[in-house]
């Protein structure tokens, strides 16, 4: 059965009308539709930020909820624009990393814009053109298996997983929040007791929450989607450590 | 029969609880009514944007959508307060220029407050006071000839249409999108192949995607709202060029 | 009768995935939720102004309302999660001040997790863990005595309300928002006529509406939402005058 419901993940931002007008194709099509604004605060054309935050987030939507994730830096180039069934939710975007992490074991099919009766897209916004179509009628009940033909991603992920290089673990910031805080991808599994983090010359101290650190004080902690996250209490920890999405951390004394 | 559905143009943001309470007020209405935003972001009082930004979206909603649009610096004064019925859509608004470019050929209202029950607006918010709960009405089913006498528009959209002084062709950038493109009302179908771009001493070629223009590439391509938009492969095409909504464009070589 | 409505007030910005994960943990709940962004840019972690808007801002939302608010700096530590029935509305969030200034004469309760289901919530986010699982269930109609044990809130509002010292009257700017108009917490019912405002060394008139204002003139009014607001007609007061939120505005004259 549909859940009825979409999900939104974009780099486009809320400044300007591309979301809205993703949403006024999809309830064009089906005004029934549940939608749902994931974040549209990807980093501009980020496909490691977006697929990263695309496969911490979509299992706590309800199971068949449709995703729809739009970071898209080839748009109108040669990059396929696919379906994916995977771990009882579907995903629909371009085929350039975005949906790698989340396709494990899934089903990938290609768009077929002519049943989807999308003619000639146009060159710039497939994110209205080609996506939200194929979203919207596959959250309405369309069955996967018509959506297209059965393919298999040609693209895998932009960031490489942690590096283990005893006695580290390298890996890198994936996100900065509204915060300050730095998101990385070393998940909570990564972390064995005693272990500290390295950022530069700095060295982190892993603690429990936000609480655990003195007000000014630097630290490392499991953040809210199960990775490693750099703070700093009452503070920007992005701005003091001057990091940046893409950043380095390593973990030490494993 | 209603669409039941609400879309929001402002120039609100979305940092304050303006809009949040715009939706309240439509909801404490009608609470079945499916509210979309359309984009909060439009330059701080600037109708003409505000203006061009609902003539080119409207189109993608489903028919008989109620488009709220408020960018109101004149709000408190005399202005006119009114609903427009163009086109297969209904606009509500202050008549200061903002519905202008969509009322064409339209049928216009000045809204009628006590039929509303809005015995005495404040005198700085009608998006909450006055434009909402006349959306809300319309999109519930309220008839339009009920929504108050009909009038026409005093006020016209603040920006001249592209101005053609043979050779060239003058128009003016309208929006800056989070990317850094520069997007104008100079619209596709003035665009004769081999035609350039010039603004201030740089003169752009035009193309038919991003992905035809190099890596810092500057060029004009076709945008997704089918006007001329000026941009920089993976950049910030107005950062670079220096420019502003209402920096004049021309077309050349025409 | 339940609402089914949510409204979402929260410090947690637009760009990250923080508030699409609550949506979706209360779809996952009840898939028929109408959930309403009110507004996520209060200052992070500034509790002052977020018990300020949802004080300000929950009336306008329809009965039984379920306001779900989140500026929550103690995360993690012992400070009490609870619901609050108060003014025909209901409430969830930590009990830090956020919620001091709607429970006058109300209900409180302490959230039961194991009722809620929540066995083990995260450190990090328990808007997502704890909050959002509540106010899903009251919004789907779980009785609210049934949300947990009667309890009181242990923390008062962080601001304390204007204080009296005549012949002065001596409150704070309590938001800035996005044109730059500074709001106090100074309501309309302490205005009487023929006073001033003082900033710093600025004296204000108070007028009717911006339209009153010259273009670049100084001044103070009835804000929307009922509080006495400082403004420049066509530009930033805020930036003009060096207010921050916390500012102190003085009230001369009375």
């Amino acid at each position: 059965m549909p859940s009825g419901i979409v999900s939104l993940l974009t780099d486009f931002g809320t400044k300007d009308p591309f979301v809205g007008v993703m949403k006024a194709v999809m309830l064009a099509r089906h005004p029934r539709l549940s939608i749902v604004d994931l974040a549209h605060g990807v980093g501009a054309q980020d496909v490691a930020e977006g697929a990263f935050w695309l496969e911490r987030c979509f299992r706590w939507f309800p199971a068949e909820t449709v995703h729809l994730a739009v970071v898209d830096p080839g748009v109108g180039s040669a990059r396929a624009a696919v379906a994916v069934s995977a771990r009882g939710h579907l995903f629909v975007g371009p085929d350039n990393g975005l949906l790698a992490l989340v396709a494990a074991d899934g089903e990938v099919r290609t768009l077929d814009l002519a049943a989807l009766g999308v003619g000639a897209p146009g060159a710039t916004f497939h994110g209205r053109d080609v996506f939200a179509p194929a979203a919207a009628e596959l959250a309405a009940g369309k069955p996967f298996a018509e959506i297209g033909p059965a393919t298999r991603l040609a693209v895998a992920a932009p960031l490489a997983p942690p590096e283990l290089a005893p006695p580290e673990l390298r890996g890198a910031v994936v996100s900065i929040d509204r915060f300050g805080n730095a998101i990385t991808n070393i998940g909570a599994e990564l972390l064995p007791p005693g272990a500290m983090v390295r950022v530069g010359a700095a060295a982190l101290p892993i603690v429990r929450t936000y609480s655990d650190l003195d007000p000014g004080q630097l630290g490392a902690l499991v953040g809210s989607f199960d990775t490693l996250e750099l703070a700093i209490r009452d503070g920007d920890a992005a701005s003091a450590l001057g990091l940046r999405r893409g950043s380095p951390v390593v973990l030490i004394g494993r």
